[in-house]
């Protein structure tokens, strides 16, 4: 991971403060955006779980170790097990081949880093 | 979509031409990885339902026409109903951006193909 | 280019179609982020004109042939030359190398379709 | 395949017809792109043969049909066996996970529209 | 950023000593490939500073860290001012999606790092 | 590079670590992808060279610097020259444009790291 995120601590701080800066920016789509992405993952036909799972793997096969970070951090808070966070690693370790290996290390380790559920 | 995918009936069956044809190259990698592809969406500590979702969700942020609508008649089988779909699709398109639209609107064009859930 | 959008006028009427159909789907998070997506390009800080060539060149080293039609023909509407398409096609082709050269054909026989500036 | 490539013999046509326009265009910086892609396949430390596998390679795991479809002739020329072409796809398929699969199936398809080697 | 792209400085002193290192390597594509990526951005039909904003957009959508630097020091160079780099971002982010805004958060940290143009 | 592949060792280190953790997860997709991952690069109708030199494009052009570490040490050990090395860097960066340059730095960075061929 990279120096802005060598901790899970370091990486909620700098995101924090970035995101502070980006929304005082004050550029009107940029700031609804960030609002569309919140709302995008509350309950609706599908619970925040299942959502959550869906923006992990997505991140994963776009290999964002930034967004893997955080919906790791969402989907334990939602109560996804051990077994079903490997499920969903299986899926985008197949979908999206060996380039998503190096970031599947990083999602474990950040795993590692949280208590379990 | 292209022409060997232009109706659902002409992608499904040059899928299975195509496939049996890659299976008869006799590489064992390449055939491993396919039965390895078929697995990774059973039942398991996430259901079939949940893992075609993350399938469905990883393709379009991929953006692969194909396998989209493979995802999409998935998804149909399990039960996913339009308001699922939509909600499944709204991740997508938050995650992926814009550039995800045109493979949007031939989700949902196939969608319309299928009988509702 | 695929069966919906052989021609930009059957692009044009795919692109309708299924703009509605996906609208009165209802999702609200998909609704307001096409409302989004179309406030983006207005003149602001930047004018119109430097903001489609911006979504025709992040559309052309994404390579999505649907995007590059749609910010083709936009840039043409705002006056981009053709002399001044190549450049910026330049960019294109320079960032994201020789894998933009198929999409660089389509988008300059897209531009063949179109009246001149 | 798309309508421009729905046979080899339209792909040809296409991309030749095009590539004249494109350098008709006379942007210097596109035009020595060109005469640049040409040249980094000739022989050199690596032999032409193993250069067209990369480019074969690499274009599938981007996922690029006209490209594959190029770098697929040029391989059978330079002498690339059936199993050796199932040893490169592997390669691809592996790296680059499931979502190369549909682009499989057309390399398989276009790799039986030309005799053998 | 990375360890060697933790400052602006850091990575200027990378970015040189590792240019010297691969031109010195005598690759003849590789080293016309690097004096057509400069060339690329001069003024022509479009300005250079337009020009840089295009860079800046591609790399920001295919989310490369180091291009982005490098883009907005020379956007900056350009005069772009803050409102202007903000509507630039504001396309990047539609058109990419989310997955852009960790970068967005490492872009913006950057232009903090720069006098104000 | 990120933090946990500074040098070449701890890239070893942390690669070898979280592995074995990713293994003991007892996911059978995903144990079952590791093997056959190691497998796809072993002697066949190419040999181990040629499929690394595969393996080292595929990553560069996805632009994965710790696939990218991991293909050019294996590549010196299959006795690749510091010519071939750059042959194949050539490619690369044909095919996936200046967006590869960073990943080339890095790249060049590592084989510097290792004792010549």
């Amino acid at each position: 991971m990279s120096e802005d995120a060598a901790t899970l601590e370091a990486f909620r701080h700098f995101r924090e403060k970035m995101n502070t800066a980006i929304l005082e920016g004050g550029n009107l789509t940029i700031n609804r955006f960030f609002a569309l992405d919140t709302r995008a993952y509350e309950d609706g036909a599908l619970d925040a779980k299942t959502k959550e799972l869906l923006g992990l793997v997505a991140s994963m096969v776009l290999r964002c170790d930034d967004c893997i970070t955080y919906h790791v951090v969402r989907c334990r808070e939602e109560g996804v097990t051990d077994r079903e966070f490997y499920d969903a690693f299986a899926i985008a370790l197949v979908v999206g081949g060996s380039i998503v290996v190096p970031h599947l290390r990083r999602a474990v380790a950040r795993l590692e880093e949280l208590p379990a559920s």
